[in-house]
């Protein structure tokens, strides 16, 4: 029996309400023959209200105990799913992570999924029962909770996904899919029926908020069809229909039928630049810079250095801004002093603006299209960077919105395919 | 080094500043030397709104599903009380029951503690570290939560003093000791320095909310000394103070420096009466009545069978409240056609109220002072029970607050000792 994974967004079991509506939903698919296993969020705000009580009793709380203050969130919703299965007639039972059991490491608020024990789940899906699982959330060695962090819901849905060979991991978001750019900043933007693991692991890495990007790395290393679709439907509409409904995740590169060459423009605000200057040109000195930041648990993006002139260079990167102050903190305690570097500048008012598409690989000129038009917009860039099929550029974030549409004006991405 | 362990109620943990302030004694009694083991509750409010989620969904909840559910006030509790000792300078560490572990059977919404592993507590503990550990949850052998019930928290906190050889068990909470009866219904309660064991746990049964009865079982099986003290003083209060505060559950009777013949007035609103008519009167004809009530896992307290006459006998007993429609639907589905009953009868609106006191076995002539009075008063008594150390009778709940009044006057307690 083909089994099929579900996972819902805050949004979507916001209220007891909607958490009904979830019920009615799954419901359908096992109606359908579906062995359905249910990966929920937290309700909405409630991670939020938790987080919110940890700082009112200090500002930068223990990862561990944040970690079993916030997982609570969304024990309440597996909990509170299975009761509304059981009350339309189906047997439901629920699991925390730490129940299946989902290990992970040990790096508490973002830890990694190691393995994810079936037994328990098979056991119920071949007694015929619904079973819902805590996303966002597993059990280290020690037997300590430990969270994926933000979004990692989808990432357990994924997992549990791949872990229990579902046929196809569905996300069930409040959006109906994966869009060209963010219809809020380009009211043109328009929904893609597919896109490639890998577009999807550049569009969710730049801030597409669509899926959080190690679900999308997890779906691509294991190859899960992964889907996003709209959980605001009428949870009765034909299953077939909704079964076609938003964006596929897809694996194979041939049924990418999308011919243009760029599939999306993402973006982030979620960026600072730090620049260490003076910096003696010797070999090694990339890691000496970046190695603390990363011990740091701080994640790196964007890297350059500069042309050395008289054995001295400058070294740019990006981080994420809410790492900006700690990034700059280790720079001055760790770093600066140890490789001699002159100083330590940054800017936290900066934003990345990316073309992402497979078929760029096959069509020239999509730099130097994308450098005009932001050029007559008058907009300057401060980094490049590029992969086989993107383009960043890190410009001030005055502009970010303006670059977004002048790109998917230029690139024809209103235009369906 | 001395071990203690404090539990605290859920006014005591209601607000980040509450748990501030617990976190505040909390630290006191570790700075004066003593290892300390912290049992919170779910904050105030928290648990009656997890199940208000649930009855939203559906009237009767799978108990699984609710103690998946309800057990989360108590993580976000332990969590938030680490950050606030962390905040403070203490090392502190937080487990949910399933983590130590608390092992419990499988009777979901009312589950027996069976084993506490301290393994890992007294590692903490013997690392300087303030162990906090959820109240009213473990895990059963399957690896599913079960909580303990309402008012479980007092529970683990006895448990887990008995588990650790813990000096003495302080339970926090928002009165300030164990009274000769509530004081809301006689202003001239007066609180009681010390009270026995077996005092305690018919003032508990008998509907005294300060503790749960499991927990003065548990305190009187393992002899585990037990203080009930105020949370509302000043966290900072000198601790040689606090120590002595409050009311002492002991287990020396010579101890029980209060000669009246009465300690205590205890009433319990929640009572229902049942009346099975026209039973044969045959070997056996109880337990053909009463097992099927256990079976479903209702209480039963008072029991009374008449006289036979013709054969016939009535045979009466008494419930919870909320049991009351389980129990009835019991006994006309399994037992009336099954024992050859004529007819099942009820009443949920009476009320108990027993005089309590271990001075009553050298006492003679309490029983009748207690019949005359409530005779004086013109309230009728229904049913009437008796153990070696108190006598309770079952009434019309309107009568219940006069009989209370009388009872307290005509004792004497109201004088100190």
């Amino acid at each position: 029996m083909a089994l099929i994974v579900h996972k819902y967004g805050g949004t979507s079991m916001g209220s007891t309400e909607r958490i009904k509506n979830v019920a009615r939903r799954v419901a359908k698919w096992h109606d359908a023959g579906y062995q359905i296993v249910v990966v929920p969020s937290a309700m909405s705000g409630e991670t939020n209200r938790l987080i919110g009580l940890a700082k009112d009793i200090m500002p930068q709380p223990d990862p561990r105990e944040l970690d079993m203050l916030a997982s609570t969130g969304e024990q309440v919703s597996v909990a509170l799913l299975a009761m509304a299965l059981q009350s339309i007639g189906k047997e439901a039972v629920s699991y925390a992570g730490w129940q299946v059991a989902i290990k992970t490491d040990s790096a508490f608020t973002k830890a990694r999924i190691q393995s994810i024990d079936d037994v328990k789940v098979q056991k119920d899906l071949d007694a015929g029962r619904i079973v819902i699982i805590t996303g966002f959330q597993g059990v280290d060695d020690d037997g300590n909770i430990a969270t994926l962090g933000r979004g990692g819901s989808d990432t357990s849905a994924v997992a549990v996904a791949v872990a229990l060979k579902a046929q196809e991991c569905l996300i069930y978001t409040d959006v109906d899919g994966v869009y060209t750019t963010d219809p809020r900043v380009v009211s043109e933007a328009r929904r893609l029926n597919t896109v490639t693991f890998e577009e999807m692991l550049e569009m969710a890495s730049l801030g597409s908020k669509v899926l959080q990007i190690r679900s999308v790395e997890f779906a691509g290393n294991y190859r899960m069809p992964t889907r996003v679709l709209s959980s605001l439907t009428d949870p009765m509409i034909p299953l077939e229909e909704e079964a076609k409904s938003g964006t596929l995740i897809s694996f194979e590169e041939d049924t990418h039928m999308e011919q243009a060459a760029i599939t999306g423009i993402a973006f982030n605000r979620d960026e600072a630049k730090i620049t260490v200057l003076g910096v003696p040109d010797r070999p090694g000195i990339a890691y000496q810079i970046l190695g603390p930041i990363a011990a740091a648990n701080i994640e790196v993006d964007m890297i350059i250095q500069n042309q050395s002139v008289d054995g001295k260079t400058d070294f740019t990167f990006t981080v994420p801004r809410g790492d900006y102050a700690k990034a700059v903190d280790v720079l001055n305690e760790s770093v600066k002093a140890h490789i001699g570097a002159a100083s330590i500048q940054g800017d936290t008012k900066v934003s990345k603006v990316s073309v992402v598409g497979v078929g760029m690989r096959s069509h020239v000129g999509i730099a130097s299209q994308m450098f005009r038009t932001l050029s007559e917009e008058g907009i300057n860039i401060q980094m490049i960077s590029t992969s086989e099929i993107k383009i960043s550029v890190l410009i001030d974030e005055k502009y970010m919105e303006l670059a977004v549409r002048a790109l998917h004006k230029t690139f024809d991405l209103e235009k369906s395919n």
